[in-house]
């Protein structure tokens, strides 16, 4: 039961570390992505679909990385039946969940795509909150490469239609298949594909491989590994060979082409004559084709055997997006793969095969916070927003007639503002200039006597008074301030827009 | 600590109560209703904001009505150093602590706009969600009727915009002022506007009026109510001549004209001359006449001296928007008014006159559900979303190709998509059928030797299929069913699409 907080009492205003206000300048590039890219999954004919923020803790299950507590990384609480919810922590639990639902009404194959904020209970970091944006498209009822293709390059569209030039990131790829052909081959009476603990530790050790480096991962493969701060992670308590092959399949993708032959070799000789792992390898030489095809491999498709992704929902054909941005450095700005048992575990009735699915994410927050990051646009764009027209409050008793000054002009498609307030004429001047307005409306009684307004031109007005130097001067010449007939007012401020 | 959930365990796929999946159709509405709404306020000078989902629990502090449990209401949980965190459940409070935290740097007045979602830990009901979206402007800085009638104004505009006749809704007006002041009438010695339990009960009592009518009020000015489940809610402790005096207060504003001079007279006869109570009505008689200024009063503005609002955090003038929906009910889609006191719970140093605030909130959602209810447009308005084109898969070894094809049309425009998967051609059309797709594209061995395509109009096929009762003339003429060249693919489909 949360504290009784009276309405007296005096607080400290804050968010909670992770999460962010957002601006109007972010809120307005974001509205631009999210249209364009509803528009283009829209033309690739998939179905827009909100499922709902809150979830019941069960039905979204467990699949993030780092889960040695339960529950860790999930916001949780209990409702008054006891029933424990959660914050969504990914827009592919809640799919999985509404396709178990309505398996039987929807049309297969279920071309689906969301937009919303998840949430996650972890460290806030640089370019990572605690609730972000993300726009997912799958492809449920059917598995087939060409599905992962189709998919791989929608994400690849995706990324170009709101801004990545196809130089400027890549899409790694490789195949949870692989992976474990691997495992199986190290370890032939383990299962492939189950979910043990000690396949778990392996694919989370692996997938630390950039954070942690080599070392890193060599403790985490083995013994395993004590952080700065003293905690311990538990190995996966391989041998010193078993290690030595899965660096070697690790790195047999660095230093090559983006996609091989020599990459697939080294893969295929390691995995030997596993026919998991063989499938894994067959794949990957399907989607490379199918990509080509259609045109998207060059530059954006890399293939990568180091790419596990952190979620455990996946069963195949996995890919990360990486963005270049500054100094060579990657930024992670989404990803995808094959998830085929993640409506099975509803469905028990329902086929595996039948409830194949697949799909790729992009994180929207991600993406703007590095495109207008240090290294992005800089904090000058925002200025750029045109402000609105103020219309002066000069004198009181005038107040509606400023607004309906105020309306002529907005049926014109003007912004503007009728200044609110009784402030001296010398503030709302200031007030104009911080809301980057274009210009200011004037009109007192002497004004409307003679049937005028003045306007201000605050661009022209800071302009001319670099060039003139005497205060008087000033005052005589009225820069950048013009009397006009009442009727033309909305003629000459859209004058004054138009330069 | 959330239960262990773990990935082979069989769960049944549910929201939870109150928590809904949206669908294409109710997102493509909201989206331009989202569109409409943004581009309006900023052409009004509203700067658009985005807070987050989560706060603390203290910064949003307790303003839900039906509060008797603390915390009742509020989505709440505790994170891992202890701090309470709550879902906001408005987006009124989120702004009052944005404002509060960047007090000195904000221009003022501070003109501003929020849209997103909002959740209640209540009982659901119809129309009545815990996740739900609402669109919210407010002017922050300055303590003027005229802010609360351009307000005013821009929530009629609003709903206008969005499809709203002007005779399909009025917007109800009272001041709290004109309540505080009956009030202090009958307890001088209680000083207006503090939040007594007292007042708060009276408030919340009045504000159950339509729910529970004339007997339901009686009962919580008095000794108090139990409903139908046996729960006591404890009442006001008025005596009978001060119910008496209240009901005809409430009462005031039936059976007359919108905004009587009559209602304003019975409403001044019972408050006498307290000063707060005056101030309100004065306050009324302004925001009556700046809205008819502005051409916003006929048959949209109506006196009612029983609006209270179920909020408690407003302190003055206030007003809700109720839709005229079938069979002559009333349901309310919003409200607002001028809630003073807010920013300065976090800012004792800044003075309640500039901390004053004003704004307005729409149930994005519920307006959506209301229009679209059992007495909007009915469901069949959700099946003229044109579906896609369809290429049907009909040579395994082509899908290269028929992803190939699709690039064309969808660079035409067009919304298509190649069917994915090994079904039977029949099952294929049934697909087709079900997206309401316009026509499908067919390219077998056949057609690729010939040069051609097969393009099947679905629309025109069930049309014509009416006029043919032998299954035998429709095999042999296959209506509805065009051969062409495939360089002429493209045009073809824009014909039977124009239709």
């Amino acid at each position: 039961m949360p504290p009784s907080v009276t309405q007296t009492i005096r607080k400290t205003a804050a968010t909670p570390p992770g999460f962010l206000d957002r601006d109007a300048f972010e809120l307005k590039c974001v509205r631009e992505m999210i249209l364009v890219i509803q528009d283009l999954w829209e033309l690739h004919s998939f179905e827009m679909l909100d499922t709902p923020i809150v979830e019941y803790t069960e039905a979204l299950g467990k699949f993030l990385p780092d889960q040695d507590r339960p529950g860790a990384g999930v916001f949780s609480w209990q409702d008054a039946d006891e029933h424990w919810l959660s914050l969504r922590y990914d827009l592919t639990a809640p799919l999985a969940r509404f396709a178990a639902q309505n398996w039987n009404t929807l049309p297969k194959p279920y071309r689906n795509c969301r937009i919303g904020w998840v949430f996650r209970d972890e460290k806030p970091g640089l370019n990572r909150f605690r609730q972000f944006m993300q726009c997912d498209a799958d492809i449920l009822g059917v598995d087939s490469v060409m599905a992962d293709a189709e998919l791989f390059v929608l994400m690849a569209k995706t990324l170009e239609a709101i801004g990545c030039s196809p130089m400027s990131y890549e899409i790694r790829v490789n195949n949870r298949k692989t992976i474990d052909g691997l495992l199986f081959s190290m370890e032939p009476n383990e299962e492939p594909g189950t979910q043990s603990d000690r396949r778990l530790r392996i694919l989370r050790g692996i997938d630390k491989l950039e954070r942690l480096g080599i070392d890193g991962v060599t403790d985490l493969l083995g013994p395993g590994r004590m952080d700065e701060s003293g905690d311990f992670t538990e190995g996966a308590k391989l041998r010193d060979p078993e290690i030595a092959k899965i660096l070697l399949f690790l790195e047999a993708g660095t230093g090559t082409e983006k996609c091989s032959e020599e990459t697939i070799s080294t893969m295929e000789g390691l995995i030997g004559d596993n026919p998991i792992g063989r499938e894994g390898i067959s794949e990957l030489r399907q989607m490379h084709e199918f990509v080509s095809d259609m045109g998207y491999s060059d530059s954006r498709f890399r293939l990568d055997p180091s790419v596990v992704r952190g979620l455990d929902y996946y069963t195949g054909l996995i890919y990360e997006a990486n963005l270049l941005t500054g100094k060579d450095r990657l930024s992670s700005v989404g990803g995808g793969g094959r998830y085929n048992g993640l409506v099975t575990r509803f469905l028990p009735q329902v086929s595996l095969d039948d409830s194949a699915a697949s799909g790729f994410s992009i994180g929207i927050s991600r993406l703007f916070s590095i495109l207008n990051g240090p290294e992005g646009p800089t904090s000058e764009t925002r200025k750029l927003i045109t402000g609105p027209v103020i219309i002066a409050a000069v004198e009181p008793s005038y107040s509606s007639h400023y607004q309906e000054l105020a309306t002529r002009l907005r049926q014109a498609g003007i912004k503007t503002e009728v200044y609110l307030g009784t402030s001296s004429l010398k503030s709302q001047m200031k007030y104009a200039d911080r809301k980057n307005s274009p210009c200011v409306v004037l009109r007192g009684k002497m004004e409307m006597q003679q049937g005028i307004v003045q306007i201000k031109d605050l661009a022209l007005g800071k302009e001319l008074s670099k060039q003139i130097s005497s205060n008087q001067e000033w005052r005589a010449d009225r820069p950048a301030q013009i009397s006009i007939h009442e009727d033309r007012m909305v003629e000459a401020v859209e004058e004054i827009l138009a330069r």
